[in-house]
C-alpha cells in the first residue's frame, strides 16, 4: 500500500498531528471516508458552527496520480444549511497535491474563538503550521488566492473562503484553485465554507514541494492511466461533447424536456434558453479568445471546464456551468451569458454557492424583492452578500430561509437545500434523487438526467435512480468524477482494472458497491440521529399539486415506490 | 348538552358552513380539540403557509360563562415557526363571545390567493359573512381594532393581525381584544398570525348580539362559578399576589435563582433586575394612574393583567408581563420598564410575538447587530418589522433564523422556537419542559417554575414535570387558565365539581388526564409525521456545556431520564 497519514488539526489549541491510517480505510476515500469519519466523530446534535463540528477533507484513492478525472476532493461536516450530514466534492488542485503528500484525510475540529477569522493552515512535507492571514480578513477569494500564491508559491493548492464563509453564512462554499490558480472550483453545497469560517480558518495551503506521485515509476499504473484515458476519449460524450460544450450541453435538452427551472420553478420552459445554451456559450467564448476544453484538475481528459471572458477577452470566471447558468439565469429571469458570468464571478469571489444563491434569489423574486430579470438589483443583492447587508445575508442563507423571511410557500428545497437545475415535475428521476439523498436536493447524488428512461413516466424511476445513487457513491468514494460514469460504470471491469493496477489487489466492483451501501447507511443514520428521518425524504408539497408548464405535469412518483428506495439498506444488513 | 356547532370556513371559495359537533368532542375543547382536528385534517407535510394548512380556533368547555379564568381561546395549526403542530391560547373577549354563540370550533382552510390580504370574517347568530377590509391593509392592530369596533360594535370580540401577519412572518401573532377593546391578548407563539395572513384574513369579528350564556339561569352553574371563584380568592397567590404584582412577580425570584435570561442567555443574573421587578412595576403603574388587578377576560378573579401608562398617565400597553419584561428587557440589556413597555406596544401593534422577538433580538445582539441595551437601535429594528425592512423581517422570523443569518451558534431554541424567560441551566425543570413539549420551547406546556423542587437538582425534575405537562393539557383543553393550577389542580374534586355543575355529568379528573395523554400522543404523532421526532426533544448543545453565571451550572438532566418522559404514552396505549 501507498504510505499515507491522517492529519488531525485542533483549532482550539492550534495543534496538528499526523496519524497512521487504520486498515479499514484502505479502500475508502472521498465521500465514503468523510461520511464515515463525520458519523463516528461528530455529535449529530451539535451546532454546525460550534467547535464540536469537524471539517473533514478526503481525496480519493487515486489522488496525486494523473488518472483522468480522479483528483476530486471531498469535504464533509454537519451542514449549517441542512442540519444533516454533508459531503461536497470538487476538482481543482487540492486533492492532487494532497495525494502527493500522502494525505488520506484532514480532520479539523475546535475553534480559536469568534474574534479570529483569519488563520491559515499550511500543510507540507514538514507538517502543519498555522499562519497569520489577518491581512486577508474580509477579502474576496480572488484576491486571497492571488496573495497566497505569491506568498507560498504558485504551485500550492489552496482552499479558501470569502467574506460569506467568514460571516458563517449557511451557503458559504470553499473555493479551490484550478491549474491556473483561479479559486473557482468549489466545494459548493451545504455551507462547508461556514464551517471553515467558524473554525477561524481563512485558507488551507497545500504545499507539496519535494513530494511526488506515490505511484511514480509504476508501469502498471502508467498503463492503467493510459487505458482509462483512452476509454474516456472513445466515448462520444466524455471524449468530445463535454470538451466542446461543457456541462451547459444539457441546457437546451432539459429545456426541451420542459424541466428547466424558470422564475422560481414556475415554468420548465425558458423562452430565452437559446441565448444561454451551449452553442451560444461555445461561440461566445471562442470568438473572444476564452478557453473551452479546459481541465479542472491534472490529468482530466474529459475537459468539461471553460474560462469565460468578456468582450475584450478579459477573464470573467472559470467555468460557467450548467447549474449556475440556469439557477442564476432562467431561474431569476436573466438571459444573458455575460450577466450570468458576472454574477457567477461575484458569487465565487464572495464565496457562496451559486446554486443555492440562485434558488434563494428565485424565492426572493417570487416574493417581489426584485422583478425577475432585474439584473442591477440582483447584482446589488449579491454585492450585499460580500458587504454583509441584511438583504445579502438573506440571499446568502439559502432558499428555505429566504422563504421564511418573505413568507413564500413555493420553496424548491428538500431537507433545507435548494434544488438543482432540473424541475422534478418534468425530470422525475431527479425528483427521486432530490427527495432521497441524505444531502438534501443534490443532483449529483444520482444524476438522473443521464438515465435512458422516459423522464416523465413516474413508474420507471425509482429502481434505476437507486442504482445510480449507489454507483455515484462508488465514484465519490474513489474521488473519481461522476462525468466518467458512462465509461467507468460501463462495465464492472473498468474500475476493477484501475484498482488492480494502482493497489495490486483485486477489489471487485460488487465490493465497492457494498462499501457504497454502507456509506449511504451511515449517512442516513447520522441524519436520523440529527433529527432528520425518512419522513423528510419528500419533495415540497407544491410540486405534487402545481402543474408545471409546458407538460402540465406534477411530481407523481408514487409514495409507495419512493418508500422502497432504501429498502436495500435493511435487507443487506447482517 | 349545550347546543353547539363547528364552523367550517374555506377561504378559497369564501364559504362558511355550520356543522354539528361529533359526540366524541363533547368533553374536548381548547388545545385538545385544536390538536385533534389539526392532526386529523392537516397533512403534516404541507407548507404552513399553503392553502392546505388549517387554522383552528377552539374555546374551552366553559366559554361564554363567567367561570373565573375559563374563557381562554386556543388556536391551532401547523406552525410556520417550528414546522410542527402548534397550539397557542389566550384570554381576551373571543372565547367568551364564541361560547355565547355556541361555537365549539372554527376551522379555516384554503386561501383566496396571495393578492388578497384584507378580508374580514364576521361570525354572528346569522352565520358567517365575508367583509372587505382593504382599508385596513397594512394597518397596525391598534388602529385595526379601533376601526373594527366602531364599524361592528364595541362589544364584538376581535381576532386581528398586524403587518407582520400580513407579511406571513413566522413570529406573527393573532391579537384578541380585551374587555377595554385593546388588542393586547395574543395568541402569541408559533406564527399563527402568519397562517391567518396566508389565508388573506385581516380580522375575525365575533358578534354575539342576541346570544346569551348557554348556562343562563342555571343555578348549579351559578353556584359552581361562585365556589370556584371563592377557592381562587382564598389562595394567597391566585387570590392576592397575581392581582398585586401580575406575572412580573416571578422576575426577582427567577433572578435570585440565577435563571433570568440576560443578554442572549449569557448570564442568569441581571444587574438591573430591581428596575424592572414587580415592586417597581406596581409602584410605577399606581403612581401614574394605570391599572393593576385587571382581568383579561370576563369573570376572572385572579386579575393578573395590568395597563401600563406613561408618566402623563396615557395608555402604553395592556399588560406588561413577565416573559416580555425579561425577553425584551434583561435579554437584550434594557433595564427600563418605560422602554420595555414601548417595545411591547410596538410588537403588539405590528403583531409579533414579544417573546420570540426578544429571543431573536438577543441573538442579533450577540451577533453585534446592535449593542445590548441600545434602545434606539432596537426600537428601529422593531419598527422595521412593521415597515418590512430586511432587518425587521429577520427579527420577525424568529431566533433560529436570526442565528442562521448572522452565523450565531448560541441560539436558545428548541424545535425552532425561542425559549421563555427561564434559563434551563438554573431552572432545570423548565429545560425538561422546553425539550419535551411538542410545541418547541414553550414554558406554558409545563410551567416548572411553580414546582416545589430544587430547581438546580437535575435528578428531581422529570417526573413532576411530566405530570405537569399532563395537567396543563387538561387545563388547556378545558379553556381554563394555567394560573388557576394551584387551586384547580389542588385536588381532583375541584374540576370534577365544576364539570358536574356545567354538564350534569361526572367526568373524573382521571378521565380528563387520560384525554390529555391522548392529546399529547396526537401532537407527538403529528410532529413525527412532519419529520420532527423524539431526537429533537433536546436543548441546544451550548446549554449542556457552557456554564451559566452565577450558579456556574449547565443543563445536566440525564439523557436517560429525559428519555423516560413520554414512556407513559406507549405504556398506556392499548
Amino acid at each position: 500500500m501507498v504510505e499515507q497519514s491522517i492529519i488531525e488539526i485542533n483549532m482550539t489549541d492550534r495543534s496538528g498531528r499526523k496519524h497512521s491510517v487504520p486498515e479499514e480505510f484502505d479502500f475508502l476515500g472521498g465521500r465514503g471516508l468523510t461520511s464515515t469519519i463525520v458519523s463516528r466523530e461528530v455529535d449529530p446534535s451539535c451546532h454546525p458552527l460550534g467547535p464540536e463540528n469537524m471539517l473533514v477533507l478526503a481525496p480519493g484513492l487515486f489522488a496525486g496520480s494523473v488518472l483522468s478525472s480522479a483528483n476530486r476532493l471531498s469535504a464533509g461536516a454537519k451542514s449549517p444549511l441542512t442540519g444533516g450530514i454533508k459531503e461536497a466534492n470538487s476538482g481543482g488542485m487540492a486533492a492532487y497535491r494532497m495525494g502527493r503528500l500522502g494525505i488520506k484525510a484532514v480532520k479539523i475540529t475546535g475553534s480559536p474563538g469568534k474574534a479570529v477569522q483569519s488563520l491559515g493552515i499550511r500543510i507540507s512535507k514538514e507538517g502543519v503550521s498555522f499562519e497569520d492571514l489577518s491581512a486577508l480578513q474580509g477579502k474576496g477569494t480572488y484576491e486571497t488566492a492571488e496573495t497566497l500564491l505569491n506568498m507560498y508559491g504558485s504551485k500550492c493548492a489552496l482552499l479558501v473562503i470569502g467574506p460569506a464563509g467568514e460571516r458563517r453564512l449557511p451557503t458559504a462554499c470553499i473555493n479551490i484553485n484550478d491549474m491556473e490558480g483561479e479559486p473557482c472550483r468549489n466545494l459548493g453545497r451545504g455551507g462547508l465554507g461556514a464551517v471553515m469560517g467558524s473554525k477561524g480558518i481563512k485558507a488551507i495551503i497545500i504545499d507539496d514541494e519535494g513530494a511526488a506521485s506515490p505511484w511514480k515509476g509504476n508501469l502498471q499504473v502508467k498503463e492503467a492511466v493510459k487505458s482509462f484515458a483512452a476509454k474516456l476519449k472513445e466515448h462520444p460524450v466524455t471524449g468530445e461533447k463535454f470538451a466542446m460544450y461543457g456541462t451547459v450541453m444539457t441546457l437546451l435538452s432539459v429545456n426541451a424536456l420542459g424541466g428547466l427551472p424558470t422564475r422560481n420553478f414556475s415554468s420548465g420552459l425558458f423562452e430565452d434558453a437559446g441565448n444561454i445554451g451551449a452553442e451560444t456559450l461555445r461561440e461566445t467564448i471562442a470568438s473572444r479568445g476564452g478557453m473551452t476544453a479546459h481541465s479542472c484538475m491534472p490529468g482530466c481528459v474529459i475537459r468539461c471546464s471553460n474560462k469565460y471572458v468578456d468582450p475584450e477577452g478579459n477573464p470573467v470566471v472559470g467555468s460557467l456551468d450548467f447549474e449556475t447558468v440556469c439557477l442564476l439565469g432562467s431561474n431569476i429571469g436573466i438571459s444573458s451569458l455575460d450577466r450570468i458570468a458576472e454574477l457567477n464571478r461575484l458569487c465565487n469571489d464572495y464565496g457562496v454557492d451559486t446554486m443555492e444563491t440562485g434558488v434563494a434569489l428565485g424565492v426572493m423574486g417570487e416574493a417581489g424583492v426584485f422583478e425577475f430579470g432585474d439584473y442591477d438589483r440582483i447584482k446589488e443583492i449579491i454585492h450585499g452578500i460580500g458587504g454583509g447587508t441584511e438583504l445579502g445575508r438573506i440571499a446568502g442563507s439559502g432558499a428555505e430561509t429566504a422563504g421564511r423571511i418573505y413568507g413564500v410557500d413555493r420553496v424548491p428545497v428538500v431537507k433545507g437545500q435548494g434544488m438543482a437545475a432540473y424541475d422534478p415535475r418534468a425530470i422525475k428521476g431527479m425528483g427521486v434523487t432530490y427527495a432521497m439523498s441524505p444531502m438534501g436536493a443534490d443532483h449529483t447524488a444520482g444524476n438522473a438526467i443521464t438515465l435512458a428512461v422516459d423522464h416523465l413516466d413516474p413508474g420507471v424511476q425509482v429502481e434505476p435512480v437507486r442504482d445510480l445513487h449507489i454507483d455515484t457513491m462508488v465514484l465519490d468514494s474513489l474521488g473519481v468524477c461522476i462525468f466518467t460514469g458512462r465509461v467507468s460504470l460501463g462495465s464492472k471491469e473498468v474500475l476493477e482494472e484501475v484498482l488492480k493496477a494502482f493497489y495490486g489487489k483485486i477489489i471487485t466492483f460488487d465490493a465497492l458497491r457494498d462499501m457504497a451501501k454502507q456509506s449511504l447507511r451511515i449517512e442516513k443514520l447520522f441524519n436520523k440521529q440529527a433529527g432528520i428521518d425518512d419522513r423528510r425524504d419528500k419533495l415540497p408539497g407544491f410540486m405534487l399539486k402545481e402543474k408545471l408548464a409546458p407538460n402540465n405535469s406534477v411530481f407523481d412518483v408514487a409514495a409507495g415506490d419512493m418508500e422502497t428506495f432504501y429498502r436495500f439498506l435493511s435487507e443487506d444488513k447482517e
